[in-house]
């Protein structure tokens, strides 16, 4: 893995965005790894991506971004500049189930996904023991009594553990609003069905209710509107008729597990832009 | 393709059906074939399918019928004898999309799909000539005006051409409840999404606006319930932010045909079992 | 579908190979609707399309090509123009089997697949009323006898009918080194196996013999060795012990169909790029 | 989980096994949970698998075996009874790589996947630690030097912890031929191809320079044949020409555990029987 810097930019589109910003980088000697356009058609609005390599610049991100602010103005750009050598910082709430934090941790442990773990958060303390082997600290939050407390403490722990990203690892407990909004595209979700079909608890059991033939796990943000926010990836399995709802709950951990990791790393690696309600993600 | 006969029964659960049934088989020196079982543990409901080789047995299917109804009574058995020499009879109703009746034709002329087509019935004439050269009589008929003639003469025409199975190829009008009732189990439908998402009107459009990032379709039995009966097959296929509508309807032609198609050939075959609003199918 | 050109370059990599190909498109007012990108690691060697709205550009093809020209010399480009307002010609290969020449047929009379189809050749009789139907030349070659003269005959009839590409469309018969080397990258095959699993003939039924438990095909470029051409797509599908050869041979025509379907879209849309003997797909 | 008997069967095809067998279940009042048949055409072998509620028969798995056995000679049967209560014992074998080994010990920590582990034997020490953390032994077995004594302890070690399965979840060498034939049908391995694509080192290498639009994964029992023994199951992955050989490497761990996590379940709750060099897996 090189050092890079990854450029996303959003504006409205127009004849010549891809020119003034490639334009930009070659003039500065700068080496494009990766790149990614899209435009939406319905509001025109472009979209791109651009991995550069870090050596290839002769100067800091801060130079970068105080140079290409005139540009990004001129064009009414909404723009970021990451820097691979920083990694984002997820922090991980979950309850009981632990396959998908099992995979998580795994990943990352074999730095197949390039983030810090600063903490992981629970209702429960059954998985304090499989975190803390992993040199990560587990802290318990108590969920019975107040939620809202719960929730203020958990806000507290994202901020004092300086988080980037909130991942919802099966985590049984619905955000309140006022988290959801303050932290709009920095929360992460794995939902146990292919959404929009089976909405909130149980959807297992919905879909052995409906008889469909695939199941499936939607990764998303967390908006305000249950299991309404953007899709960043999703994923179905064949089922049939014999398959129990465990059947069924067993299937789901495997695609749960993939979905997520697939969706973290398009998140971590700068690779999902927001449009309205939908993403765009430059694989 | 050997001659057999497929023998379909359901009944409630209890020790010894799968004996006695195939203890009745072997005692007339019947080869089976082929052989499925499945019980439905909430209502410990029992279902089976056997194909027994034709030529093993030393009688006709109504032979058959007579000397195995005390069996089944006891058992409290419904149950079905079928011939594969006798080709199921599908009357095939479409609109002015094309894909899923060209895939059905393809299949059937060359013998892929095993039954008899006696006609094609359409509300616009464009498919006529293509029907036509394949030795298929093809019906037009008048829906703008009057709906419920239009119904009637389907009805009619079904009856008329000796038809077992009416297939919805992406015919774009809702049947009446009164037809859905008369040929409950006989209707079979390709809905252009994973259901349950995406009932009614122009799923693709929905799609798009939720921005999901697999699509699907979803051949079914038709109820009084749009979109809402027991699920034969399904599948996705995998889209991305890039893809526009047209897009969506592009690759879903695709596993329309195919789902659609898997789909017919368990009916046909009588490898679907009712199970109140769920099918079991037994591959 | 808007009127587009699509320009194509590959070049050794160095800084500034985009800038100056979007500098000189906005310069000129071009559009960018489609810009796909990538570096091959080993050689240092790159590769780019741009797909350019039509009328956002003052001039035409010939136009372009002269004024792009010092351009392209600098960076040593291979490049390529296409005019999404000509369609490519296909000739198409067939022998008995018609699955994918129904489905290429399909594809084309609705205008998904936007190419002209100016004749099919065979070395058998069969489809010939299928594809006249269409409006379509069907050509018969006899090849029992002298298969030289046959194969020259077919490059002859290619010519003729000014083809561009030449589909083998399941066409049981190995072509002679010249015509692969003549028409190399303009030569398409469907083979019934995943590629490089059961080279040459029967493949599935050198898949049953081997036991795999998902079967595949590979749409590939045509060279002189066997079956070892530049893959531009490759399926598979599952199968379990119960499937028999035949089971696999129906089964294999649908993934036949849209791997074919697939790649032959791409390499229409000018979106595959040879590199050594794999291939750049900008989807 | 309910306590049940699974009685697997194979013998020469005629007419009346299963009434046979089934007869026999029910005079004793078994209850049949799971019922599957497979006849192979070539060799007309017929193969079978019961799933008995254990609860429902008035012996033990010794007396059935008892009453049984005339009935199985009768029919020259291979035969072989399991208790469900009693777990298989799989030892397992790996290398430096982990992620089919966390794969593995998440699902049978979860009991998912219901087996015991009495310990994980490796030539390395890395994964000590890990393995250790869930209470079972881990054993370093130095192979650089004398590999046939090695193997040779591998053997004993097998033996003293009664193991019924030997399980290389990446281990990277090859077992001495002796050790393949001394527990044939009890080693199975997870090779990281697409079998018979690239056996042998280094696979996705071999992939990536062939150029392949998908990769795969195959789980089969190890023979003295390398990679060639009986298939259990296997899976494929999609991957592009922007795809570096590290990055086939990281999709292909996610198939592989996956893979090696079904085709082990397969094995363990008896749901494989060998026939030639296939598997029959009922699922």
């Amino acid at each position: 893995m090189t050092h890079h810097y990854t450029l996303t930019i959003s504006c409205p589109d127009r004849t010549g965005i891809i020119a003034a910003v490639t334009g930009f980088i070659a003039q500065h000697g700068g080496f494009i790894v990766e790149a990614n356009y899209y435009t939406e058609q319905e509001q025109q609005h472009f979209f791109m991506r651009q991995e550069i390599r870090a050596n290839s610049l002769p100067f800091t991100t801060e130079e970068f971004a105080s140079r290409f602010a005139p540009l990004a103005d001129e064009f009414s750009m909404r723009w970021q500049l990451a820097d691979s050598a920083i990694k984002k910082r997820l922090v991980v709430l979950v309850s009981r189930q632990d396959h998908c934090l099992d995979d998580l941790l795994h990943r990352w442990r074999n730095d197949e996904l390039r983030v810090d773990i600063p903490c992981v958060i629970s209702n429960h303390e059954d998985l304090r023991s499989f975190v803390e082997w992993h040199g990560i600290p587990f802290i318990y939050v108590e969920m019975r009594q107040d939620k809202a407390a719960a929730f203020a403490q958990i806000a507290a722990l994202f901020e004092s553990y300086r988080g980037d990203t909130l991942v919802l690892a099966r985590f049984m407990q619905i955000l309140p609003p006022a988290l959801c909004q303050r932290y709009s595209g920095r929360i992460i979700n794995i939902h146990h069905s292919f959404l929009p079909a089976f909405v909130g608890a149980k959807p297992y059991h919905q879909a052995y209710q409906r008889g469909v033939k695939l199941i499936g796990a939607t990764c998303h943000y967390v908006t305000i509107d249950l299991d309404a926010g953007p899709i960043i990836e999703q994923d179905t399995v064949r089922i049939d008729h014999g398959d129990t709802v465990d059947d069924l709950v067993r299937y789901g951990r495997d695609i749960e597990k993939t979905v997520l990791a697939r969706g973290l790393r398009y998140h971590v690696e700068d690779r999902v832009l927001l449009c309205g309600n939908k993403t765009i993600v430059f694989k």
